[in-house]
């Protein structure tokens, strides 16, 4: 019953059996063997295009890396109130920036609303060397709240990017179960909309340290190898990632377990509501569940094994939320069973 | 027959199966996890002291983060001419210190020679702002050229660290190779030779992607989990590295195969001198070869299958060189066998 | 009638007059002449204590190295979201701190709302070292819109940071203004309300470039030498820095200065509100006064010769703005006549 | 019979004048005033075409950041190793180039020997991330120990430069001393040899502080308005620098203080040989002299009040110095007369 987040699952069989069967032998390193360009071209095969693609271990290197190879001097960057690049990556955006800055936008289930996000950038007067200067906006797919950008909002943000020159970068450390939810391709849901740079996480759903930098446009990938170099995020047995892609894409395995994760999202999801001990902050589209739960209740079931976190209400929901009452968060992933939801449920009552 | 590098070989059977098997399952993420704090207590039973030990993924981080961690504003570290830190890390050291620099100092076999070393700190007036201040000497551990320091010079090097107020720091990406070509304990070859902060590697010596920074004084790490988060270098799920790690000081696995792999360049060793067709451009004290070819000799047997890099021969080696030999090198790991080699000495002739 | 800002102001002519005279001889460079030393001696002076003081060139690099001097890795200042550091300096902040962030923090005319800094601190819970830590707290006196801080407001935010381990850190950019409004002296208005570090201006009082970066504990100034260095703020002649800071301690013309340029704004509000054009967003403290005026009349003043900045409306006044309205800033300063003034008035008629 | 350093003279009495001159009236803030404008223009007239300028207050200001204008990601400058980038300047480059490593070059007088910049240059294979990648080349104009680069000498560098395609930078610091020893235009000492970005100092030959970073070819000038802003260098009364250079070339008095200086240098030079208590360790072509002397005798004459500096001998001087000898520099300036010189020479004896 962890329901703590999906980095508390280990990884799938497929996965790991990939990297014993790719341990022996020996492979040119540093992003140069065999099976590294076989994964590179799985990239260019995914997004139905030519693509650069850079390996790296944790998504803040690939959000971080992704800014710093889009970002130029004074920078400024705009992302969700509630972006993991905003609130969990210590600065990491800004010391690979080299100073620039991340400006918070705020919006519904931690998608960018678009008059916010005009507004944010409208501070900004053209060559006005004092505040900076617009440079990217980040978009997290699967939001950080469990829910999805359909393909019509991304397609409002990308205008917004155009038409004042600035690079989308999308997060997608959940880009996954994102994509299952919508039931588009790869293609679809990111370069199509206008995406140009993104972070394709597969950690959270089911590997053990895989994380792509993806740039749309190669040529404007120059720069990346030593940025990610000199950033000391270039492994040297690169093939130990490339293993986890092979197995993480064969036979579609990646979606099969984005589409079990969300699955058990709806089916806690459904649960909640029928036990009549919860209300929903809001509906899941991907594999994280908010509810609001009776803040003994939640103490109780907590005593009784089950694991989740607290979440700091937004601000809309402050308003709603009883003295006794606390929003809690709850992550699915491929590692969790129907039969652990279910006795999460009946621990529930 | 590859001998290009020991990052050419994956990783040891027992490393891959302890993914595996640590791969069921949920545990806390970010290095809280159970498993982490076991691995952690191991490194203090390791070393016979408490320590403060923080797991990445490449030794460029390691090394970096660690000079980040004893710099301070305008600090100088000194490394040799050869370190790794020097010539192969793309200006990390430089990025994670905010922009300190690397003075390079000679010595024979990769190792620092004494009397350089103080002249080059001598290079720096007390209170001097202009030139920048002296913060920290590095020493390779086994060298980049197959030498490993004895017990006797590290005390010389830590003695001249103490005298001018410098942190020592260790780039043990070969540490292994070095403990068993001596037969100390690693406290005997690391703290108790005056080391403050190490790279612990243990990549090259049959892991995945398994690197510790270690602390020898707990109370100087404190800033440590923010440099390292900052540098977007702390994993999520952890446990993979730890696993590794489990595995890796199980039943002294880690010194088995450091001993296998030095075995091996003995026995290379041992060969090229009686094939006559090599000369010794030095001794091998851990798992490296560099010898002196026949150029096109060296591209024959290259030709047949052999992998093995060019050197740029060191100042004082160039003038030994005939015009049509070549300075080369050889790497052997736990992956090479004694066939390995054997096949190798009969290409060559 | 140049209303703009108040460095569209040159030098008091005993600025320049001790320009002159220091332009002849010699002089050791690099801050250590015997003039720079007068003037380090002045500042204790001036504090009634030691202090350690660097002399910049601007009130960015004044800011951002005071932030670099007091931060950690990972470390947060909190700042007005319209303080300077935050809206007027393209990323500095975030440079010299390698990567720190600034989080803006809300409150009426420029000042720091207690609950409102209490509520963004609490943000940021003990030893998560995803979100960083907070290190320091930035006021501005007198603040961005013309208000002067209370020893009574000052207290209360001291104490937040006491409380909280948090460095104080005051732009003093117009600290002069504040000091004469409030009648207190330098010690009472800083270190004696708990500040730790201050950028002491007086680029904007009268001096060509004249910044001083003032450490209220020299002890904790060890690094700012090689900090300031570092970034490229040690200027060779020093001593036309000393020279100008000579001139303007000299009997009391600092203070002469700022009660002038105070003087003026208390002229040209009265007045604005006289002249029944113009509406008061809020009173002059210090030496900015803004006002709200019928658009068209403001234009119309300024084709005849005046010359101010509109400024960016506070959420809580825009509800109170008309369509046809603006709000405008004046700034007044040593080199504004009451002539100036009564020019201006009779032109807005 | 100060002879320290030019940077210990302060300013010429028509700098000081001017700087009097404008302390008046109102200006345009931040390089926007029509000062700012006319000394833009008067930059684009001496260079002979249209130039980009930035002023700052230090050299190594202007060093760090023409260096991280022309910088990429993993760059690598090149410069002579007594340059004062590489070792008057606590890191600056690298801070602001964001981690960017420069490579010393041997060679005689403080020029880069081109045999050694290849092979410096040739030690980086290209495309090999892990070692960084070439960017660009310093020359110092005059070098740290008072030679000058010919025409012929700096066409040598540039064509290295273009092979490579390397960024050409110069340090000018003492760029007028270097002009007028030629007797070659601005033009024909910088764009038309193929400098593409140089730091035109003027603070060490009678400003106050006054340093133009100028970029030959305007359009690679984008980003330095954000360059310099970020790093604090951008100056709020930006006419106090333009008022400096106003000064400095009416009727060319820039060149005539070069002249004066580098004349005193060849009446000190021609004095110290006369005197036969001294030799000399190259000849001066500008501002500086190198001298052989007696160490008591040195002592001696700075008992009775000279001031000059001792300087670390290069390699291939050491081995011809007497152990009772040691090597000084003196520097002149503008501000120093033939008397002064007389009477320095009157003591040496």
């Amino acid at each position: 019953m962890y329901f703590s987040s999906d980095n508390w699952a280990g990884a799938h069989p497929r996965i790991a059996e990939s990297l014993s069967r790719h341990a022996e032998g020996f492979a040119a390193a540093y992003g140069t063997s065999a099976l590294d360009r076989r994964m590179e071209q799985k990239f260019n095969d995914i997004f139905e295009r030519e693509v650069a693609v850079f390996f790296v271990g944790t998504g803040t290197a690939a959000n971080s890396l992704s800014l710093a190879a889009v970002n130029r001097p004074g920078g400024v960057a705009f992302c969700h109130r509630g972006a993991h690049m905003f609130v969990d990556e210590c600065g990491a955006p800004e010391l690979f920036t080299h100073g620039s800055r991340l400006v918070p936008v705020d919006g519904a289930l931690g998608k960018l609303d678009p008059v916010h996000l005009r507004q944010e950038i409208d501070r900004f007067p053209p060559d006005f060397v004092h505040a900076g200067r617009p440079i990217a906006v980040s978009v997290t797919q699967a939001t950080e709240v469990g829910a999805v950008y359909t393909a019509d909002e991304l397609d409002t943000i990308a205008a917004i990017c155009r038409e004042h020159g600035l690079s989308l970068h999308m997060d997608g450390a959940r880009f996954a179960n994102a994509l299952v939810h919508l039931g588009l391709s790869p293609a679809e849901l990111t370069w199509k909309r206008g995406v140009d740079i993104m972070s394709f996480g597969a950690t959270k759903n089911g590997c053990w340290c895989a994380v792509a930098l993806v740039v749309f446009d190669p040529d404007r990938a120059a720069d990346l190898p030593y940025i990610q170099k000199r950033a000391a995020h270039l492994f040297s047995k690169s093939r130990f990632i490339s293993a986890q892609f092979e197995a993480y894409f064969k036979d579609d395995l990646w979606l099969r377990m984005a589409e079990a994760a969300n699955a058990r999202a709806q089916q806690l999801q459904a649960g909640l509501v029928a036990s009549g001990k919860a209300r929903l902050a809001w509906p899941a589209d991907a594999n994280e569940v908010f509810a609001i739960l009776d803040r003994r209740h939640a103490d109780a079931i907590r005593q009784k094994g089950a694991q989740f976190h607290d979440w700091v209400p937004p601000h809309d929901l402050q308003d709603t939320l009883g003295d006794d009452e606390v929003l809690v968060r709850f992550v699915t992933s491929f590692a969790l069973t129907e039969d652990h939801v279910t006795t999460f449920l009946d621990l529930l009552g």
